[in-house]
């Protein structure tokens, strides 16, 4: 088991990365004092409730809690206000108070949608991540938590940072393999951003990575909650150097908007925005081999690095203009230097934009 | 002009009292720094739209602001989740950014429910309150936003503090009678629970508060808003003697909640909420004379003292359970010690609840 640590004054955490970590549940909640008088409630969807739900009441009960839980259908969707109004009924059926706690059992969908719930319920409660999908790696730590408004992702929502976060990888082996390539995509995108020799580690065990096996899992999500974990730690509300954790998330989140967020999963979003970022910095200036490097990385994993024709541009550009607003046309964006780093690029315009995506659909000139 | 300070570190803001002061809002903006570059959304209802949205509008944009706005009907129906995601789709689609600020014109209501937009919308922008109902004068200061769930009231919501309080007291003139009587509640209230003098005082000039004289306001105003901010500044999230500024909310949130948040106004169910707050204090053993300075005070403004006879004594007692859980069928009460003082108690039984909702309605036996 592996223990790392997010490091933020009076609301710091730990993170433990592991194997049957689940069926602890119960004691690591003990061990972080959480109040066995108040009820807790397990926030889980329709895929994962069945197969580790059980699991983790069992646990919990154990260890002398009482617990209630809220099911949601799975999927992008049910980061919804609708569906967060749902769980809301739960908490109050299920006679949550002010001292109870509220865990996120699931992949980034559940995490952010009941991390909003424990954000506020009773204005905050204890919230506990428990992510199940490798994705979940990057959504689990650091504290945003938000659902989606119908105009754009992720508006509507708080920094709520977490007690603890509890990463069992056992569930990791019964995600679909979509899923593995998308959560895949974010670990790659921390090393693009942080550090050199793990994208590169990431390139050259992708074999391993995708068949699941558990030692290179175990290590490739330690690395990636790990440069996580740092750069929160440095800036947890975003006010500098946190944007570069959105390297690809501009367009990405215009993607998956625009494609109702059905066609796209997050990972495959934000692939096809790392590929347009590399794009913008060659536009820019920068050499060649950022992008064929950055794209080769990305296909090996079996993520889309181009953008369907069928989108249209400016619904494209519209979506991004809600979602990260560009002021005087000018936008801020995230471009690699090289693998392993990135800067923030602030001047970012329309044109510029409009440009990548069509180079993206393979209609534009590359340089 | 009064100036008050909520002493909150790093999240300290003034209060401003006075006339007029509607007019020099972007004034006040540009004091407090806040940016001229992103769009404000100014939240407003049906009611004080027409009479004062312009004259704000007009300021901000004197001083060089883009305003939006969005206008939600009048009442406490509008603090609802579907009336927050109406507000939330104004600030998007108005171009808001992570830099806007958010007003807040109008009574709690608006001020509740903006300040919760404010709160959430991209994790949380600049919030400015101009309360222009006498109750705001409570609601406005201490940052607890919040909507209502179906279920019970505020159970939704953040602690946001706004960047400042704007308070044009000419704004109260239009005011219609039942909602000076309301606000007048939470007035007494902050006599009751802090400051005996000053409950004294709105006793003996109940009929100048009553008659919106200006002078006798901005005193009384200024008092309760004074105590309010002391009480804040001790304790922002509730952790103890916050708390006291609940007294007659329990029972009062439980008679708005099965009145459908249409039968009493606010300051009517707390007005109830203390009178029983009161008598529960005498079946405890204190003089009875506290319940009756009580109610004598309330009467004196017109405010109700008693249970109306058609209100299920159970649907009451269970609206209860929802808004502050009772523990092992025991409830954090705020109880009455003498006029200016008042006590955390937290053990009342539901037996004494029941008894105490009989003794309101005229059926049980007073002590
Ligand atoms: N808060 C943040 O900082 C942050 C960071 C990155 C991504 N996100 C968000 O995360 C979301 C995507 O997360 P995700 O990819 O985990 O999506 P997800 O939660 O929808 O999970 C993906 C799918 O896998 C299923 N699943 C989950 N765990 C499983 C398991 N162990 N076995 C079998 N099936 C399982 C789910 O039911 C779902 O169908 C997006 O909404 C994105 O915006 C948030
Ligand atoms: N956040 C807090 O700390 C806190 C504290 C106390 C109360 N509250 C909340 O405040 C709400 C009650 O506030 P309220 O009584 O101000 O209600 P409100 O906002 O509904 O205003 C009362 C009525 O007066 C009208 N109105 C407002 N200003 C006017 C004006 N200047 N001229 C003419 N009409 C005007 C409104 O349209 C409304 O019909 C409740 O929801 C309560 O829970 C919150
Ligand atoms: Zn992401
Ligand atoms: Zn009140």
């Amino acid at each position: 088991m592996r223990t790392l640590t997010v490091d933020l004054g009076d609301r710091s955490y730990p993170i433990y990365i592991g194997e049957g970590l689940l069926s602890k549940s119960g004691e690591y909640f003990l061990q972080h004092q959480l109040t066995t008088k108040s009820p807790v409630l397990i926030v889980s969807d329709e895929n994962i409730a069945p197969k580790y739900l059980q699991t983790v009441v069992d646990s919990l009960q154990a260890s002398g809690y009482q617990t209630v839980s809220s099911v949601v259908k799975a999927g992008e969707k049910s980061k919804s206000l609708d569906v967060f109004e749902e769980v809301m009924t739960a908490a109050i059926e299920g006679g949550l108070d002010r001292k109870s706690t509220v865990v996120a059992l699931g992949g980034g969908v559940v995490g952010d949608l009941a991390g909003f719930v424990a954000a506020s319920f009773m204005r905050g409660v204890h919230f506990v991540q428990m992510p199940t999908t490798i994705l979940a790696h990057d959504s689990s730590v650091g504290g945003k938590v938000a659902v989606n408004h119908r105009l754009a992702k992720n508006m509507i929502g708080a920094f709520h940072q977490p007690a603890m976060v509890l990463y069992d990888v056992d569930t990791l082996q019964s995600l679909p393999e979509r899923d593995v390539r998308s959560g895949l995509s974010e670990m790659i995108k921390h090393g693009l951003i942080w550090d050199e020799q793990f994208a590169y580690w990431c390139r050259d065990n992708a074999d391993r990575l995708l068949a699941l096996d558990r030692e290179a899992l175990t290590y490739g999500l330690t690395e990636g909650c790990s440069v996580k974990a740092k750069v929160v730690s440095s800036d947890e509300t975003e006010q500098g150097l946190r944007a570069i954790l959105n390297l690809g998330h501009t367009i990405g989140h215009a993607l998956e908007a625009i494609g109702g967020y059905g066609e796209f999963l997050h990972g495959e979003a934000i692939s096809i925005g790392m590929a347009a970022a590399a794009q913008l910095a060659v536009n820019r200036g920068r050499d060649r081999s950022i992008y064929e490097e950055t794209t080769a990385l990305l296909a090996k994993f079996g993520l889309p690095t181009t953008i369907p024709g069928h989108l249209n541009d400016e619904e494209i550009i519209s979506a991004m203009l809600h979602d990260k607003k560009f002021k005087e046309n000018q936008i801020v964006f995230i471009l690699p230097v090289r693998i392993g780093e990135v800067e923030i690029v602030s001047d970012m315009t329309l044109d510029e934009v409009r440009q990548v995506i069509k180079q993206l659909k393979g209609e534009g000139q590359h340089v």
